[in-house]
């Protein structure tokens, strides 16, 4: 069930040693786990790889927790893999290798709300959503959404963006600074709370979007925004998915400054509507958010609406209070589980190619073709102001075929990507699936700097080994 | 005249062989110059350092010429030192260790523009000025405004920023992917012409703010932006700095998408008002411009002016034409020459602390009740909505106690500016000059990491040695 660019062997385990468990149960008590069920469900994410459990699981308090947690795998060379909420899709998580799962998920306080600057710091383990609920009363927020409730560090680790990066960044964008624990089990700062800087190699961006493979991060600060004087979603539907495509386009060539602006196709409307118990028509739509003064808001929408008409966009609804809106990004949000949902017992093998905007409507449409072709249960949503979208296929756990096919098709849509000047991968990352496609994509001179880098940070190879390139 | 962070000896000076003159004649002909004139011409930048030259400069005019370059200059363990247009500020150009300038003003080619994807490849000494030249009649503009009309990829290497930086980014924000002559003198391409990409490590944003010391940029993919529909420039004067900047900070905390916020004190207007025949009021004033629909410029205009009128903020004035809106900001663009007029035969000594907003007002009373103090003539303009400014003194090169004095403050405002949660340096970057404030600001830890990288991507460490820290 491996996919055929990622195969690994636990050939290459390493084993963990009786002295380092003795020590890990020494400093870290009952919060050091080797029971099955624990070790299970921290040798998993959300990708269609089998489970590949770690030999222990450490759940960690504190960055200094982390520190002597490494400094341990460090002197006994053992694999540490950091562990949020498990919402990863391309294999990050799983133990290749062996080694300790260390759970951050008790690193979830919000270390300081600087609202007069619009930053926060908080512990790798905190929720987007659990972040944004406990900031509410300053009227900030932070806009980062990748769809699932995702732990911050994870986001960080990934660099995650998802629908509102059209309009606010992605992870790579928003993350000011980072303490981060090296693969010597050393504490490190990266960054300020200045919004800019230029001193120095920008280890920052190095290990935002690193996985894991170069050091933990165990606290995170980040840009907030003021919450928008006023909020719009209004949906559009289209006769087929290209009219709500070229839509998109336009928008985004004329500089509309558009928060949010998500494609579902006909089969994604489906699911929603069955698993949230709506009505939506079932055809391709686009759901927008608008943010601003109302002046501005109103004037993005009139201007969006303008152009969906042209391509034949229909029925442009407007949500008219904020419980409808919710309701309807709710529902945007249970888009995966509802999909899954539409065949049971399936698993979900989502694609993520993200190219230039104008090369959209063709990396779109032929993959829709592809897909429809090979008659295999599928469904799109995408962050579309952004040329990112995700085919997601339900597969058969059981039916090596049906995979197989899959990963045909998802390396067919990943060479075309390439082709047209984009990337295999917007937002979910390599892990273990996409490490072949990283190599087509970038070259092996560029993956070759990769290496040099990981080879210097992590000359034991203990941080995350076996993701993103091979050593 | 060394600054006392960034003593630098000849003596590590490394000579150049004579078989590497003669492969580098051979290899480039006339555009192998090693006269003391342009030897001169590209030992120096707009630092206080004494020119400091290469032994040669070859002029490249191709990324093979440049990886040619340096592929001899690894077999012969020689330094390179990339130069654009030698506007860098912080001793970066200098040729400490000998060794052969990269001229890159000849690769000022508009490598592709694509203008429905809002994107835009350059080789790397193409100019800004140049760039929004050429691509005028595409309705696209690049935002990234340091003040000189740099080059694009001395504005990659030291992560600059400027102006527009508050609504549009960084160089960091801005640059999509390069093409790199890594210190072994192969050619790698980082990142992709798609909006956003996890697909790897971010070498992108490793070698933008590297300084030269990693690899050579050749040619980068920046982000281009509609010009905005209606564009409106406004001045204010206020009866103080303080003032100037509480209404700053209020416009940013409240999310008014200003793209430009530029504080000049009095003593900075003075100068423009010789230089540019102004007759500016001399009090502190700021120079704002809003880009939007007509409406949300008129919108976010009438925003601001509430806000400075609650501070004492005077006369907001408008531009009404373009002509009279070039004209402000031409002014503005040369106020560093205005400055230098103001005593002739100085240099100027700028300093580039950037703090978290909450902070800016702080930082900057205390550093001007410091330079009043001092008595050394001085004048500021800031980039006050990044929380970045730039105090600089006008020093005597001949008097060692000036630039003594000089260099004695403005270590003051970087050990105020990081305790206060900011930066040495928001856009300069570190080169010779804040070394030790580099080591200040991040720590030992931090700065090892970096120390790591260098000598895993440049062994030899050829590329620019003796910049950013001392390895």
């Amino acid at each position: 069930m491996n996919a055929p660019h990622a195969p690994f062997a636990r050939a290459t385990l390493r084993p963990l040693p009786a002295a380092m468990l003795e020590a890990l149960r020494a400093r870290f008590g009952e919060r050091c786990s080797t029971t099955s069920a624990v070790r299970e469900q921290h040798g998993r994410d959300e990708s269609t790889y089998p489970v590949t459990p770690p030999d222990a699981v450490v759940f960690c308090e504190s960055t200094g927790d982390v520190a002597a947690l490494v400094a341990l795998a460090a002197a006994h060379a053992v694999p540490v893999i950091a562990f949020g909420i498990g919402s990863s899709l391309e294999g990050h998580l799983l133990a290749v290798q062996g080694g300790v799962s260390i759970d951050l998920s008790r690193m979830n306080a919000i270390v300081a709300v600087n609202a007069e600057d619009l930053t926060v710091t908080v512990q790798a383990g905190v929720t987007r959503e659990q972040l944004n609920r406990e900031i509410k009363d300053t009227g900030l927020f932070f806009p980062i959404d990748p769809g699932a409730n995702a732990t911050l560090g994870g986001m960080a680790a990934t660099r995650a963006s998802g629908t509102n990066a059209v309009r606010y960044g992605t992870m790579k964008e928003n993350v000011l600074g980072l303490t981060v624990v090296t693969a010597a089990g050393e504490i490190i700062r990266t960054g300020t709370r200045a919004r800019k800087s230029s001193a120095g190699y920008d280890l920052t961006r190095l290990f935002v979007g690193s996985e894991g493979t170069l050091g933990v991060m165990t606290e995170i600060t980040l840009k907030l925004y003021p919450l928008p004087e006023a909020v719009s979603a209004a949906i559009c539907h289209f006769p087929s998915i290209d009219a709500a495509v070229r839509t998109t386009i336009q928008v985004i060539q004329i500089g509309v400054p558009i928060a949010r602006c998500e494609l579902l196709d006909a089969n994604a409307i489906r699911g929603v509507n069955r698993h949230s118990q709506l009505s939506l028509r079932e055809s391709p739509m686009l759901l927008m958010e608008f943010h601003g003064s109302p002046a501005g808001v109103q004037e993005q929408a009139q201007t969006v609406q303008d152009i969906a008409r042209e391509v034949g966009g229909e029925s442009f609804e407007w949500t008219s209070t904020p419980e409808e809106r919710t309701r309807l990004w709710t529902a945007r949000h249970q888009a995966y589980f509802a999909a899954l949902q539409m065949r049971p017992g399936c698993r979900s093998l989502s694609t993520d190619t993200c190219v230039p905007i104008s090369k959209l409507a063709e990396n779109i449409n032929q993959s829709v073709i592809e897909a429809e072709a090979a008659g295999l249960p599928y469904w799109i949503i995408g962050h579309v102001g952004d040329g990112n979208f995700h085919l997601s296929y339900l597969l058969d756990p059981n039916d090596p075929v049906e995979t197989a096919t899959a990963e045909r098709l998802s390396g067919q849509m990943v060479h075309r990507a390439i082709r047209l000047g984009g990337t295999c991968t917007g937002e979910h990352g390599i892990g273990l699936h996409k490490i072949g496609y990283l190599l087509e994509e970038t070259g092996a001179g560029a993956v070759e700097q990769m290496r040099l880098i990981k080879r210097a940070l992590d000359p034991k190879n203990i941080m995350n080994p076996g993701k993103i390139f091979s050593m």
